[in-house]
């Protein structure tokens, strides 16, 4: 192992964030590269040209991942594995996920300028399409490699009736060979991701690296009341069973149950939605995240009484459905500390926090130990135009990347 | 006059409340008559023929209503008028409105077979669309007669891009000629409507008639409270500025001010509705009812404070806008002793009660002396298939209009 000291060069980075930036809907405001868009393969297509040129052997797998390996000096089996993804929600920002894939292709850059060279195989991907799409899936290519993705998924039907596994093919995949993006556990060592934090706290603590403890799991519901539909006018209040109000009382009693966890509820719809007829049926979607499970079970009991217990009082039909439900991921401790190990190196002491939000490394840890790193972001902001990391913040994340890189691949799992 | 007793022909109207019930949309479920639609028109041209037949001389007016008149006997200056609609909501019922036109020409009909000659001219008034149609208009007829529908309205646009006076002209009307619609306060000696009560109060008094003191007031408003999205999973609570839940306190803020009047959410919107964000805007419609002016205004004034209180209170910008403001109107005391004194020649001692949906007696209360004669609704539902109201009850309603023309006609206002 040498000792020489890692700088990423910031004007190169810089040149490199802006010119993905410009790969853009011009159509929509913000900065958005929705997966499956021309502007999305376009922009993937240079990342592969950015990855071959610093030295990088490129390959775009059967999920359309774009990956790029560096040889090991030795004969360790598993690889260091570095990577996130380019793709924007809609009015989304210039920083998510990008700097993870810019930032371990600026580390390889690094490693190689100051001589070192790993005994591990180092592999730096670009993953297909992290965030939600018009498929309602998110981490389409870390699935596929983690193999989460199945036939299920393929078939997936979108807005204008085209199947996911279509989309796929067209962004450059190849769905009928699914089965060979998939990884097998020992091919991995490690994998490490370096994301903005998207939330407040590294920011409000003035402290430039945080180590990431774990993914929050995240449980999604549907709650719906019901009754019929009364005259606004004709009908006395002690006659009504408005489902609006049941909903009303279910929104604050989400909000007061988020004690441990956050809880939102993101969407209401009711019906009739006349302003002159008493609503006959309300529907809500609303989530729980924490990285604590017991947590989620003990608010999914919580909110399942507390729904129940509105529609008894109220006399209006209720009922709950679990949409979804994805556990919490822990990171590996030795992943994190040589994450710790790394800010320490460079007089940084990090603060430990977990992810609010989901990952490709969520889809990652089922492969093999896992961590992340987070930089702050500005008040923070994020899936907005105004998503915002200074350029030294990303370096001093880029170069923390780097010598967890360097440590990691000296170290026996 | 003649004091032989009026008995209305149950088979006779029976039939006739059927043939109406059969001009409804086949495509639209319950009985869907909507103002100018086909089959409104059509169900219209025979309540002309109906009329024609009963003996009154018929003509359509500017604004398509339909108008049927017996002369009176002396030269007493203003009619004895009675009406109401026959066009019904989407998915609506088989009774309102249509009870108060077919149970009038009855009226006619039993006054004549017992010899009843009246001094006043008697008018019998099938109003055009007193229903909101699609222009966001109601009462259209009633409004005309009453000098209350405007060259604005006309102007007012559908869904299809029609404007109301098009409409208009294509039901039968002529909105270039719309001022001779309008009536002089001096041509209605008193106008008496039959209708059903569409809540349930008469029914759970086990009371066939209600004579109406008033007709509501009408406030309607839209709120909203708004900020910045948020992620949802990676913003801590206390940061967050949630609109729904803003807006959720508002609904049940609405609902404990309902004491005194009737207050109803109809309907609630909030953007962006993804699941996964905080909700940044809220918007929700409202509406307070009442026959009591000066609850109304405290009404106004409590909202406004207890949005404007939730809205500092949560860190949310928030409105208050009101849409409309219909003021109370109240039944005409000599109108409504009359009803109650024809109720007690049929051994009937009335509940009086406020109705609490707008009806076309409202706008020609602008004109004259104005009453309302209520029959129960089953279950007090209305605006929906199930809408109900005994054939008897029917009969005892009509009864009671005729006995009120009768005594009327003789009462010198």
């Amino acid at each position: 192992m040498t000792s020489a000291r890692i700088t990423p060069d910031l004007e190169r980075v810089g040149g490199e964030l802006e010119t993905l930036s410009s790969y853009r809907d011009p159509a929509v405001p913000g900065w958005t590269r929705r997966v499956f868009s021309d502007v999305d393969r376009e922009a993937r297509l240079w990342v592969a040209s950015l990855m071959a040129a610093a030295g990088l052997e490129v390959e775009t797998d059967a999920a359309a991942n774009v990956i790029g390996r560096l040889r090991g000096t030795g004969d360790r089996s598993g690889a260091v594995v570095s990577g996130s993804h380019t793709d924007t929600v809609e009015g989304g920002g210039r920083f998510d996920g990008i700097i993870g894939v810019l930032g371990a292709i600026e580390a390889v850059r690094c490693l190689n300028e100051a001589g070192v060279r790993l005994e591990h195989d180092l592999i730096v991907v670009d993953f297909l399409g992290e965030e939600p799409n018009d498929f309602g899936l998110s981490c389409v290519g870390s699935r596929a490699v983690a193999g989460n993705l199945g036939d299920d998924h393929l078939q997936l039907i979108g807005p204008s009736g085209r199947r996911l596994g279509e989309a796929l093919a067209a962004a450059g995949g190849n769905p009928d060979a699914l089965a060979r993006a998939r990884w097998e556990a020992g091919q991995v060592h490690c994998f490490v991701e370096l994301h903005i934090e998207q939330g407040p706290k590294l920011e409000e603590s003035a402290v430039p690296i945080g180590v990431v403890t774990g993914i929050v799991g995240i449980d999604r519901l549907l709650a719906r009341f019901a009754r019929r539909p009364d005259h606004a006018g004709t009908t006395p209040m002690e006659r009504r069973r408005d489902a609006l109000c049941g909903a009303a009382e279910a929104v604050l009693a989400i909000e007061r149950l988020a004690a441990g966890g956050v809880t939102t509820t993101g969407r209401l719809e009711t019906r009739p939605g006349a302003s002159n007829v008493v609503p006959a049926e309300a529907d809500l979607w609303a989530e729980a995240r924490s990285d604590d499970e017991e947590w989620l079970r003990r608010f999914g009991g919580a909110i399942e009484d507390a729904i129940a217990a509105i529609g008894d009082r109220r006399g209006l039909g209720s009922s709950l459905r679990w949409l979804s439900h994805e556990e919490p991921v822990l990171v590996t401790d030795w992943v994190a500390a040589t994450i710790d190990q790394a800010a320490s190196a460079d007089g940084i002491t990090p603060l430990y926090l977990p992810s609010g939000a989901g990952h490709d490394a969520a889809q990652m840890a089922r492969l093999g130990p896992m961590g992340m790193i987070f930089v702050p972001s500005r008040d923070g902001r994020s899936h907005c135009p105004e998503e915002w990391t200074d350029l030294d913040q990303v370096g001093r994340g880029i170069a923390v990347l780097a010598e967890t890189i360097r440590l990691a691949d000296g170290i026996t799992g």
